[in-house]
């Protein structure tokens, strides 16, 4: 079976993944802004730390979704500060059975999708990535790799499955979750200290935030903070997780997260959805949330300026 | 009677009110470092928003302690991070009945000089003053300047209503506080969030806090916190405090709390005195002091270099 794909929001994410799908011969088409005729021109290249690097060199471009029209698939790996501008951006896509897989972080972006364009439409994809974009249409991947899908608030079905053996088909590592929501809560156990206090380090990598005694203690009880929250709202993730993920970026080195580049880089933050969005929904649940209202806060003023670019 | 004073520390804090019991015919003796040839030849200028403008010609300063002697009365207004060199600079000054009265910020204090020089010894001073030190000699004035004064962990006896006369009779506004640990926890009520989030904010001041939506909430928050800390250790503050004191602070304008001017300007931080022993002191007593933990924490890594200036 054929299928048509397009890739919405071609940063790091969506091109090392988009990459990977074209190279194993799926018809991608890449919505692109400063990078389109670099890659029209050069094609994409990924450089990885885990597996061979490899190039494409014809990548399907495009400066509308109008030009792309209807396809089976949209992976929509925008940053979700720009979320509103998907109201014009998708509806050129949508056939009657068109799917929209956000792989973006944090919390609200299913639903943003759902309100918009119908929940049945919308799957949700973790990606646990270390990316960075070096320049146009090349992207190095410095660690891990995997993606877990799921519906938005449905267990996984046929479509789900389908999904899922497409990208794994490609070679990416890619798993079906039963329930999105406890997966991206996990997620968050990770991405709110680490991301959060690598801004308020004032842009600094995971290894100096656990090389330092004061960074490491609030690393640990934000994630505790985190899976207390997640535990009120339905979401049961075992204490085991805090070692866990201690130890796994133990190994990362001096990884950048994505959100502490964004903020030295001058480029918006996604605020709300990996803190202003799990504060509120932990808050109204009546969990408790000081510290990490308190991280969202911060990060808040200091990203006031930079929100809307 | 007549009465010999020594101050320690002729900071702001230490010129201002030396300065007042110049003027008012006191024997006051100024331990200098860097200030110490500019204000022997030209003596302190104070100029005040709130009061007229003085200056006094002739001021006793020097280098040492020994030079000093022993004295009536030590007024020790060092910056607490530098508490260890008051190991030496105290006993030249120590008569069979010296007192030594700290001015200094935030907890912690008064059990160092207890622990060293005898409980017997010590008295508090909780300084409402807002100064800045503007150049060699030079103290501006910018508003408020009570201080309240009590015997370390004792009521006020005679002794303590004597040092507040010398203060008083020098035109100081100056008062008997019955529990100078009470009173110390209300003055935190407002250090322990402005001070830390004119630096966590990157080197703002109080107007700027108050203008941010996300700072304004934290500042109350931490209000509350501080408030209920203290009364887990059984000194009850109200909770109208909160309003009094924002209210209190709109009215200061753009005023740089001294913690901030220390940070930006690459001095040392006194990070234990105002956030790190209350902090300890109300996590050993059982109250919910996340915020405040958390404030010490990522102000202790920021400051981490310039700790020991």
């Amino acid at each position: 079976m054929s299928y048509k794909i397009a890739i919405v929001g071609s940063g790091a994410v969506g091109c090392y993944y988009g990459a990977h799908l074209v190279r194993a011969g799926a018809e991608v088409h890449f919505l692109m802004r400063s990078d389109l005729n670099h890659v029209a021109e050069h094609g994409l290249a990924v450089e990885s730390a885990l597996h061979a690097d490899f190039e494409v060199k014809e990548v399907l471009c495009h400066a509308t979704t109008e030009e792309i029209g209807a396809v089976d698939l949209v992976i929509i790996a925008l940053k979700s500060t720009q979320n509103e501008v998907l109201e014009t951006l998708i509806p050129p896509l949508l056939g009657e059975h068109t799917c929209l897989l956000t792989l973006q972080n944090g919390l609200g972006n299913g639903e943003f999708l759902a309100q918009h364009f119908g929940e049945q439409r919308v799957m949700g994809g973790l990606c646990f990535v270390c990316l960075n974009r070096t320049s146009p249409g090349v992207i190095k991947h410095l660690g891990f790799g995997l993606i877990m899908m799921g519906e938005l608030h449905a267990s996984a079905t046929d479509r789900t499955r389908q999904v899922v053996e497409w990208f794994s088909r490609s070679g990416i590592n890619c798993e079906v979750v039963g329930d999105l929501m406890w997966a991206s809560w996990r997620k968050l156990v990770w991405n709110i200290p680490f991301n959060g206090l690598a801004i308020l380090g004032g842009g600094i990598d995971v290894a100096e935030i656990l090389a330092d005694e004061d960074l490491l203690v609030l690393t640990r009880q934000l994630m505790r903070e985190v899976i207390r929250t997640a535990g009120v709202l339905g979401y049961e993730l075992p204490d085991t997780l805090v070692d866990e993920q201690v130890e796994k970026t133990l190994k990362m080195g001096p990884y950048r997260p994505s959100s502490m580049v964004d903020f030295v880089e001058g480029r918006a933050v996604e605020v709300e959805a990996i803190w202003g969005e799990p504060w509120r929904r932990g808050a109204e649940a009546g969990a408790e949330v000081g510290r990490l209202e308190m991280m969202y806060r911060l990060i808040n003023e200091k990203t006031r300026a930079l929100r809307e670019r």
